[in-house]
């Protein structure tokens, strides 16, 4: 290391030092393609016998940009969530920016995270992943001037988003099961107990598929839960309770399903025989299951997301809300019913 | 805004401004608690219309700090990641840190990653989750003078560490098979395809319990196999090629046995009554499918290596090598071989 360097070097400093163009040496310290092994190494060297830091990048960033995205999300342990942030992370190393994580569990992270981005001014986007902002939220993410801000896996009014129709998810799940003869279809509704209440296209799928076939709604057939194996195992329990048993279950996820499962199982009951269930998202075990569910793709999402993001801070003409397809995946879990 | 500001304001003048203490300032800016809601609100007020950015905390981080730390995984749909991550995630946050993800699914992502990391200087510390740093990557690393890298997941004779160990797993896991009375035992080998390959203690274990128990080990009943369902599912059906069937099945991880379980039973056999199935880590979906695995606690793993890394960064005398301890779980995949 050059100790006694006073003066502190520039990227075209590097370039020359390095014995290249500019772009090359740029390319170089951000990692991106058309750069010799050879080249890059060169560069690098360069730059650490000078101490140089590449620090938002100045051939590629604007005045005042950090070269970094906040990806915020409520759950990360959590299949979806993980395919989505890897979807976008793709995109984003890419392009040359840095994901910040920032994992929101419960509202008083979520508020916190909120109350504080602004004015810290650390990132040049956020993507908020799973779940709806609030008017207060955005109200202090637009205190964040010039900063972008883009959701996915969930609609929004004011935001660019990429997402699944989920009134059609839904309504694909229910048309499969009346297709197939049931009646008496119950539904075990996921939400996230620790977000605000937000109207749920799944759950009006459920109830509009009904209204549209003429089927009465009866109020215990549907039954509320957290998201999550466990919730969706105790719900079916609840559902197992009652006098007249459902048919059918639709579950809002394919998580959900496999907890009702085990619980439908364990009460000596057969998957579809006596009663059968379907999922939403295709999550890598429902195959190991068979479960029948509606195909989602999570990573996909994730890629869109970001390249939208990365649309909106090249202020390109961009599409601000793309809707990916949704489709039924029939494996061994339901069937017409008995008495059908 | 006041876009009038000539001098950049501090940390002081924000206090001052906001009418309380200089800690308290700092306290409210990063989100730490003693805070009353109000003074909080009062103090983000001031920042914000004097246009004040948090910008490494002069309160608490030494000169050049960044108060970043680089979370380095190999995979992120994984559950194991994702409980890992969230675990590092919670600790960090508490600590006033921000968490930057970098994925490196594959030797050319991870090539890049060492390579440019220490040219940018982003970060105090790096965390690199369940895989071995090589020699020439950690030469990289050291270039970042100061930095701090921590190992989660993994043993490593270099970097302080957080981990199981491994090969008691794995005796564990070969200990109940053969407690219960088998002798032909197969091994789902897994290992990571786009890192360099590393002696597993799981792997050893098998040998040794075998050895111990005097049963000449058969290489035709040793499949190795990436990480994965479906990569369980195919290792199996090769097991079942052969022309005497295991009796039971040591799966290095519980996503490659619940692949394992499916192939099994599409060709007919019965778990446990044809052929016994062990995993390792009690996954969430281990119970929901009754598998009999050793148990380990990721997110403690990643709760302790981020605590293990808030010490270093303080130069606190801290424990430099951290192993959790993993216990058997028995479920309904495990029983004496049928003519054992």
């Amino acid at each position: 290391m050059d100790s006694e360097q006073e003066r502190e070097l520039t990227l075209a400093d590097i370039a020359r030092l390095a014995g290249v163009g500019l772009g090359t040496a740029s390319r170089a310290l951000r990692g991106l393609p058309n750069v010799s092994p050879a080249t890059r190494q060169k560069v690098l060297e360069v730059a650490e016998r000078h101490d140089y830091v590449v620090s938002p990048d100045a051939s590629q960033l604007k005045k005042g940009a950090t070269g970094r995205v906040a990806v915020v999300v409520p759950h990360l342990s959590r299949w979806f969530f993980g395919e989505m942030v890897e979807g976008i992370e793709s995109v984003l190393r890419q392009a040359g920016y840095d994901l910040l994580l920032y994992h929101v569990g419960n509202l008083q992270d979520r508020q916190s995270f909120f109350e504080l981005l602004p004015a810290r001014r650390k990132v040049d986007a956020v993507i908020v992943v799973g779940f709806p902002v609030e008017e207060a939220e955005r109200q202090r993410l637009e205190l964040m001037l010039g900063a972008q801000i883009v959701a996915a896996g969930g609609q929004h009014e004011v935001y660019p988003h990429v997402c699944i129709d989920d009134l059609k998810a839904g309504s694909q799940a229910m048309g499969h099961l009346l297709a197939l003869g049931h009646r008496r279809i119950a539904m075990i509704e996921a939400i996230d107990p620790e977000q605000p209440r937000q109207p749920s296209g799944r759950s009006a799928a459920y109830h509009m598929a009904l209204n549209d076939a003429d089927i009465e709604s009866d109020p215990a057939l549907v039954v509320t839960t957290a998201w999550g194996i466990e919730q969706g195992s105790t719900a079916m329990a609840h559902l197992l309770s009652l006098a007249e048993l459902p048919t059918a279950v639709y579950a809002h996820s394919d998580e959900v399903a496999f907890g009702a499962m085990r619980t439908i199982r364990d009460a000596g009951l057969r998957i579809p025989e006596d009663i059968s269930i379907i999922g939403i998202d295709d999550h890598p075990h429902a195959a190991l299951l068979h479960l029948t569910t509606i195909k989602q793709d999570v990573r996909r999402q994730g890629v869109l997301t970001a390249q939208m993001l990365l649309g909106l801070l090249r202020h390109d003409e961009i599409e601000r809300s793309i809707t990916l397809g949704t489709h039924l995946i029939v494996r061994r879990t339901t069937a017409s019913p008995r008495n059908g």
